[in-house]
């Protein structure tokens, strides 16, 4: 059971964090807590290390931030016991969950389950600070933000955990965002690539890389409110596509709007061409997305792609730095674009999924300006303009709509 | 070098404290660092143990509490860091440093020092989380609090270190209370023994058991402020008494408003009484400490004694469920009474001390109720009306008014 920022961000709410537990406890279960910082205080944390040093040392920031789980990963064994609960926390040194030396973002290299499975077996609740570990030279890492969810995913794998229950302020993941599609309907289950897909563009209920390594070690996610009370179909399931009897053709509809889209105009068309500009990016670690070429007049082409916020001004840096080695005539980028993609296990075994997308669109007068795909995902970069009115025409399209 | 509560408590002070270290590393020395949690940090974590559970898990009482020092001692690692002075962050775990098991107020067994010295001869300056060790069961524990003074000492000696330097929101250690007596007189210098009085009777500068440890392990300490410039003259060192060249035969004077007296009246003498009295206190853990015994009229006692202020109730209790046993009169108590103790090495090889003191307070009408001395103290009993005035004539009669 891993309980986020906001499901411990005071003592009232650590107390019932407790109560859910001990109920899960009362059931037979043998159950372990990973918990997160009090919210608000990792904030507060990395406010105190950028203000001493906008590159504060990453070991030393460790150090700092991970307090706040180790404090309540205290505060929830005590809650525990108080119910009585037998229940002891756990420091990531302690278990130890160890990971690689990128302090500051560190990976996850072994979780030792031993010593958590013999305190279960014993009748006690391990209660893991979230979010940190311990490094090959023996100080404290952390797992970058949102790593909270990776621990419990790692955790739960190191116990052979038969669930990994992440209680967030969300009750479930749906088929697309509910503050823009009313009919957005709760999943009951979805397939660990359909999650990595939702999550990856845009849909922030778990993070990318919890998902991952619950794909990775086959750790089947509940993701449910702490908000709410439990009941026997609350939340949904994140498992092995083998689990999920009847697939969707799609099962979500994302968006990003953090994708600015640059168009490089009036390229003298001739071999190697797109190497010439793609390869420089890549070496600047500009990650690049949708890519669209399209021939203009007399011999030109023009390029257009996609590039993370944060990598746009390296982008515009380094094609600035190559612009008479290519030659190209103008240089144009653009924020008001929106990525909109659908995503399903389904569509490998299903056609004419993106002939509905463009005639949905297309009946709406939204003009698609790239297009890519992958095996189990379309998606389209759209005038950011159209988003909601997308959304919904491309949710009741795929019949996604609830009843 | 210590830092208190105060001197670390906000990131200014951090600053402030960070630049005082460089600037004892730019005059050559090789500087170990110890530090408080930020002030208030304690109080609040202390505070969200007991909320939730008065007699909350002290193991995780100490997961909790510990956290604040682990911030300062990486904010300040980075602070350092940030003005050019290599600088690492350890934990009570990974220096280690090894405490017993009782945890909440945990001894130090060991101070491995092998690692610090090699990290200063590496030219890096080790800033240590105070207060926190490791247990035998390999979970955090802490010393109690005011215990980051004690883990400087116990850090100093472990380095063998020239000086413990303890800064603190006080420029020194003074003759007495300036408070009460403002030709109290700042010493340069004051043996171990005097300050382990000193303290115990209420000059709360240093924590008694960090003098204690200090006098155990020949760690010279000096206490100083961090809030002003440091100079050649400034602070007070404790050390060895070999180190003072001429001893004073008074060196100060403390008073202690915490323990009550207890008077039991008309027990009837007979052999034995006083161990009847003293020996089932003793049982229930009660610290006795100031004792007279007077003999009143038709061959009855009256004993008259002092306990601490948290005892008072369950001595109290001890000596009703013996009242039957003892048959004595009456039981009677009193909180308005101080203890006002004379300290100095040089009354070992001294006389007339005592008769100095009770002259004095003779001639200013104020009655001795109990006496006791040890070899460097004399500490009497009076009305707590007289306190101010009992000080300042002392102060003058042992001639340690500042010119």
């Amino acid at each position: 059971m891993k309980f986020g920022g906001t499901s411990v961000a005071d003592l009232d709410r650590i107390r019932a964090v407790a109560e859910r537990v001990r109920i899960e406890r009362d059931k037979g279960h043998q159950v372990a807590v990973v918990v997160s910082a009090m919210a608000g205080v990792t904030n507060r944390m990395v406010g105190y290390c950028h203000s001493l040093d906008p590159v504060a040392d990453p070991r030393e920031y460790d150090a700092v931030v991970a307090s706040g789980e180790q404090v309540t990963s205290g505060l929830t064994a005590i809650a525990l016991q108080k119910l009585g609960v037998a229940a002891r926390s756990w420091q990531g040194w302690q278990i130890p969950l160890r990971t690689d030396d990128a302090h500051g973002k560190a990976r996850i290299d072994a979780v030792e389950g031993a010593a958590l499975i013999a305190a279960m077996e014993a009748g006690e609740v391990p209660v893991i600070a979230g979010f940190q570990g311990i490094a090959p030279d023996g100080r404290i890492s952390t797992l970058g933000r949102g790593g909270s969810d990776t621990s419990a995913v790692a955790v739960a794998a190191a116990v052979r955990a038969d669930r990994c229950d992440i209680y967030t302020d969300v009750d479930g993941i749906y088929t697309t965002d509910p503050r823009i599609v009313k009919k957005a309907r709760k999943l009951e289950r979805v397939a660990f690539e359909e999650m990595l897909e939702l999550a990856s563009v845009g849909a922030k209920v778990l993070q990318t890389r919890s998902v991952g390594l619950a794909l990775k070690e086959k750790v089947r996610v509940r993701v449910l409110s702490s908000f709410e009370p439990e009941t026997e179909r609350c939340g949904s399931l994140v498992v092995d596509e083998d689990e999920i009897m009847e697939n969707e053709v799609v099962t979500g509809i994302a968006y990003s709007t953090d994708e600015p889209k640059i168009s490089i105009r009036d390229i003298p068309d001739r071999p190697g061409i797109a190497a010439a500009i793609f390869t420089p990016l890549a070496r600047a670690h500009v990650n690049v997305d949708m890519i669209v070429q399209s021939t203009g007049a007399d011999g030109m082409t023009n390029l257009t792609f996609t590039v993370g916020k944060a990598d746009r001004a390296r982008a515009l840096d380094v094609l600035e730095a190559c612009r008479e080695d290519i030659s190209y005539g103008e240089l144009q980028t653009a924020d008001d674009v929106v990525k909109i993609s659908v995503v399903g296990i389904g569509m490998r075994s299903h056609t004419g999924i993106a002939s509905t997308m463009f005639q949905t669109l297309a009946d709406r007068g939204i003009n698609v300006q790239v297009i890519s795909t992958s095996e189990i995902k379309i998606s389209v970069l759209i005038d950011s303009e159209y988003t909601e009115l997308a959304m919904r025409a491309l949710h009741t399209a795929y019949g996604l709509d609830a009843v």
